[in-house]
């Protein structure tokens, strides 16, 4: 396979194109792959006289797309933006993947106008990647893409984090959750009981798990719907991040519980840090006919490699032709359902 | 004021009567309140002959109300329960307060039948009170009693919990926020977009607020629909039990960490117990005409004895009363809404 050739979007960033710039230059020299800057052409080169030291291709594209925009507007007029013009070469075949922090309803909404869905999917869920307690990682999808959906889109959801698990965190056989508020089936809103119901025809399926279970690592994909599935990842970051800001302030009060403290903090900063990585770090846009990854708003050059990381082992593992071979598995019967609803 | 009377139901936890028990004997030592046992006579008896220094009123109920029963069923057949023994006490006035750790939705579906809605109160929520890293605490309502729910519950859960906070946490003027996956007014599914709406009708209402924002304290009442308030809470115990674990488990492998650690740890544990504590400790359920607090099905003695301090508060301070005052106030906008849509 020839070197995957990933856009980054280096606009509508909230700490500007420069930092998105040097996460770039560093994901070029880490993996082997070709990063092309989209963006306002003189900026970039600006950026890149003073700290690169070979050539990057540069994709011009003046407009910016920011948080405050309304996605479906952007789309439409900002023709001349990053973004639109960056899922334009994607859709053309011209590059691999795209790797954006701007504002995800945007890049939502150009990526399902302009790459399409894969056949079979109706909505396209975000997957979040988070380390658990036993080690091994956890998928959450959806985080934030949908915020109203029915039972057959978080079964979509289940079959393409399934193929994700295996594909690229390399796990043999995930086991999918459905989020709910309790281990029985008969437990939980209209959207979770319905849902139970679809994902038990999939061999998979290991039944509900709830909020303070997700962490503990005993499904590997856990699925819901957008406002449910942010909720959940919001709020492991919110957890984390209390523990540690409380265990900071009982330090403070203590000598001996500094010296300590002089030797855990690192470690305990890593694992909070390990948390948001998943809001930070590039969480894939599943269930569109090509490989775009979302990178926070807020995402530092560190993260923005991780996302060009994450977009490389996509385009090397054939995500969406995988996802697009897992849901013929699965069509058949899925289009049967259609039918009798 | 009278001692408030509290009846304390003894069937229906994880850990069996004798735990529970023990919890109502805790609290009558320490609280200025009768606390009446609701159960099995002789299995009470039998605990207290070996326990207790003082008499006890017990409400003698065989039937046991089990975490499998569905609701509407039990409350139905199972009239010689504790669970409908003891609310029956509480809508005839002969006692003050109701403390369960059974079934939630069977209580939930008894207070409803038999105590009934407070006047403009649609569904009753259950809140829970978690701390914050700012040190005062936060409420959520709904954690769980109404899994599907429209703007209007939510504007309901945002006026119990203003009364709740003001009555029993002490808090002058607490602030409102609606718990959304973005900051910005028209972000959201369409529940929250329209509760946002109805919301700003209220004087303190100070907007969204996001999963990992709850725990920094910002606002004093979060309201949510039960499931995503769900989520929420049990992911904060999750997040705050992974950090707690991954500490440990750096902690093993280092013999200066070992050292900070001892003094550290049980300050952690601690802060990861407060935050268990909104579910193992007691939530009220608001708008019904009576107190009544729901333990965790796994709640030990501390818990309960936990528990039944929030149900001698709530009666101290009139909290059905007060509700019923405060929704008074905002009851005619909220008629005339209920015409309009």
């Amino acid at each position: 396979m020839d070197r995957p050739r990933v856009i980054l979007d280096t606009q509508g960033g909230d700490r500007g194109p420069a930092e998105i710039i040097v996460g770039g230059i560093k994901a070029a020299d880490a993996f082997d792959a070709e990063v092309i800057l989209a963006g306002d052409q003189s900026t970039i080169e600006g950026e890149m006289s003073r700290r690169a030291k070979r050539r990057f291709t540069i994709l011009h594209a003046p407009e910016i797309v920011t948080m405050e925009d309304i996605p479906t507007e952007a789309v439409r007029r900002k023709k001349e933006s990053s973004l639109i013009k960056g899922i334009e070469y994607i859709r053309q075949g011209l590059a691999n993947a795209f790797v954006s922090p701007a504002n995800t309803g945007a890049v939502m909404a150009a990526s399902l106008l302009n790459l399409g869905r894969i056949r079979g999917i109706d909505r396209p869920g975000i997957a979040a990647v988070i380390p658990t307690v036993r080690g091994r990682n956890v998928l959450i999808i959806d985080v934030g893409a949908n915020v109203d959906c029915d039972a057959e889109n978080l079964k979509e959801f289940a079959i393409m984090g399934t193929v994700y698990a295996q594909e690229i965190l390399g796990i043999e056989e995930p086991k999918v959750g459905l989020l709910n508020i309790g281990s029985e089936r008969r437990k939980g809103n209209e959207l979770a009981l319905k849902t139970f119901f679809l994902l038990e025809h999939l061999g998979n399926f290991s039944g509900n798990v709830e909020g303070h279970q997700v962490l503990e690592g005993q499904v590997d994909v856990v699925v819901c719907d957008g406002f449910a599935g942010n909720v959940l990842l919001k709020s492991y970051e919110g957890g984390a991040a209390a523990t540690v800001e409380f265990l900071q302030k009982a330090i403070a009060k203590d000598f001996f519980a500094r010296l300590g403290a002089f030797i855990l903090l690192p470690a305990l900063r890593n694992f909070k840090r390990s948390i948001s990585a998943a809001r930070y770090g590039g969480a894939p846009l599943l269930g569109v006919k090509g490989v775009v990854i979302i990178a926070h708003g807020n995402s530092d050059a560190e993260a923005i490699k991780n996302a060009i990381r994450v977009a490389v082992e996509s385009v090397r593992h054939d995500l969406v032709g995988k996802i697009e071979r897992g849901l013929a598995e699965h069509l058949p019967r899925s289009a049967a359902k259609e039918v009798t609803t």
